[in-house]
């Protein structure tokens, strides 16, 4: 099976340079592993191409990710890398509702678009998440059904992933919403990492029942009647990245700040410790010395290991990257894109909300549209 | 100024061998600088002291926060300590709404009624917030305007330290329990650490207009209209340890969550760390020899710094302190609570809503109380 996917060349902080490592790096791995992996680089060709020496020279950038230009030439004449050609690019601040409808030649949009002529499988963009989000449901509209679609965003934890969604899409969610985010995550687990007692729970104030707002409250009492057999309960903000449960469902206003704070920790530590190492040098020798077990620490908790966040409920595959993607972070998201192609992620979701399954009928009891 | 504070020596994880440690150091600090504390231990006194032996050769304690046996029995008889007899104990999991009237002889419902009779001027409790809290508006009632009183809490943060509140008080807030609780904050910042301009912020899902959920928005333009100078706009989750702020406003189900992943996410870092350098021996010495600046990260990154979160609103003091405190947090929570004695906290809050000051005309504006 051929994968093909669009990249939103000019999507993230650092624009094209990153995509450019993410494409190039993506597709020889793909070669390695002897499948034909396809990207489209979409994006205003002049700016793009106008970056590919800096990508080549950037001296940030792992050796894993280096372009060689030969190479990345070989892969444009035989077509396993297409420059397709636009001539706007959306900034991080505009408004979606704003940009979708002014902006109908953006990388970003042209991406959706060759989804939506089923030229590619999936795109992928690290810009601006809320007008990747409005581009989506504009060109691939959402599975029958589902009522928003949900950012789905991975957190590493003790026991390897945990999948945590809304991750912003939607700020204030009904009960219903909810209770979908829940089945959309189940069936994205037992798809994408091939798990079948996926362990879904609901995020909360506390672990006691009676806990919680009105919504969370509601979509317990939803996930205890229709869904009790993977329903964990409530767990709470430690315990995200404790491995407790595999998916975890919120709004999309708790599920950013989440996000954005466990991020934010994390730098804080990381920044105040090398402060504290440089002061002394023994300390700093120390740092030294036990470098490797940081590097270590890194990667497991690295958020790049998973690189992009699916828009789950969309009737199609787009994923939105972290706004400062490196060329290792882009290679994953191009990378687990190419999973749920091949594993059929939205054939599933499609199945389990449009077709008259037992899921479908559940979720037609709960949103009463059955 | 004696200060006298009622401490329920039966709140928290470790039930009365913190307390009686922090007690007995809070005591002793408050004699070296030349001042006179009360402590009143409120709790089963045959409980409270039978735990004194085990908090005297506790191995896990600090040698600053050690109990010498002579010199608490001292304090005892000099009055500086007052065991106060109670029967009952409220557990972790108890309902508050239960407990408050169930429990009428708690040793954290007798540590209310201290500061209600005027014996007290704080009480603290380490012990289930949301009980202390439905004790609190029993014993002590809300200052007259105030809809709802927060939990405030501290974070550590490149500045110093930012105040957020609330922290899991109210779970659902509408934009005038969220303006009060901005007012509250500001106020707050002003008294204990006496700085003029105080920069509040809303948490939110962005830092650009138009960003939030309804509650978030409506906030954002009272907090415009009527605080101008102090009002700074947005932060996100990553934002929050930055210092850009000093006092952040969010719901309480926001901000519980908020306080518990950015614990939780410092856990994971210091276990996984703390594996990865065992699995090397070069990498366990480098992290032996750094160890000093692992240490004053720490230090400046511990809640034990600040020790308890006040529940401001109430008319009266009354502080939560979190469930795990040790003797050193139990320390700090009681000499925070006497800066806020000291620095007049509850007299300020309640010039500014119940007063017709400019803060109580502008806050009777708004919630339309006037």
């Amino acid at each position: 099976m051929n994968v093909r996917i669009a990249l939103d060349a000019m999507g993230g902080d650092f624009l094209a340079v990153p995509n450019l490592q993410g494409a190039f790096s993506a597709i020889k791995r793909s070669l390695d592993e002897g499948k034909n992996l396809k990207v489209y680089l979409v994006g205003p060709k002049e700016r793009v191409l106008g970056s590919l020496q800096e990508a080549i020279d950037d001296p940030g950038v792992d050796e894993d990710y280096k372009i060689d230009r030969n190479q990345f030439e070989k892969f444009l004449n035989e077509g396993l890398l297409e420059l397709v050609d636009c001539t706007q690019v959306v900034d991080m601040d505009e408004s979606p509702g704003v940009v979708v409808r002014s902006k109908r030649d953006s990388s970003m949009g042209k991406s959706f678009q060759l989804v939506r002529d089923g030229k590619a499988d999936a795109m992928i963009s690290a810009g601006n998440s809320g007008a990747v989000m409005a581009y989506g449901i504009a060109n691939l509209g959402r599975i029958s059904e589902v009522r928003r679609p949900a950012i789905l965003c991975h957190f590493p934890s003790k026991s390897g992933v945990t999948a945590l969604l809304d991750a912003g899409a939607n700020v204030d969610c009904t009960s219903e919403q909810l209770f979908q985010f829940a089945v959309m995550g189940q069936i994205y687990f037992q798809s994408v990492f091939e798990k079948k007692d996926v362990k879904v729970a609901l995020l909360n104030i506390g672990e006691e029942e009676g806990k919680g707002n009105e919504a969370v409250k509601a979509t317990a009492a939803l996930l205890k009647e229709k869904m009790p057999e993977s329903y964990f309960g409530f767990v709470e903000g430690r315990d995200i990245m404790k491995g407790k449960v595999d998916v975890i469902v919120c709004d999309g206003f708790v599920g950013n700040v989440v996000l954005k704070t466990a991020e934010g920790v994390a730098q804080v530590v990381k920044e105040t410790l090398k402060e504290e190492f440089s002061r002394n040098p023994i300390w700093g020798l120390g740092a030294w010395l036990a470098k490797g077990g940081f590097m270590a620490m890194k990667t497991k908790l690295d958020y790049r290991e998973y690189g992009a966040a699916p828009l789950i409920g969309l009737n199609g595959l787009g994923l939105v990257a972290h706004g400062s993607s490196d060329g290792k972070a882009i290679t994953n998201a191009i990378r687990i894109a190419e999973r749920y192609v091949q594993n059929g992620l939205i054939e599933k979701l499609q199945k389990a909300f449009g077709d008259k399954t037992e899921a479908a009928a559940l979720v037609a009891e709960v949103v009463g549209e059955g």
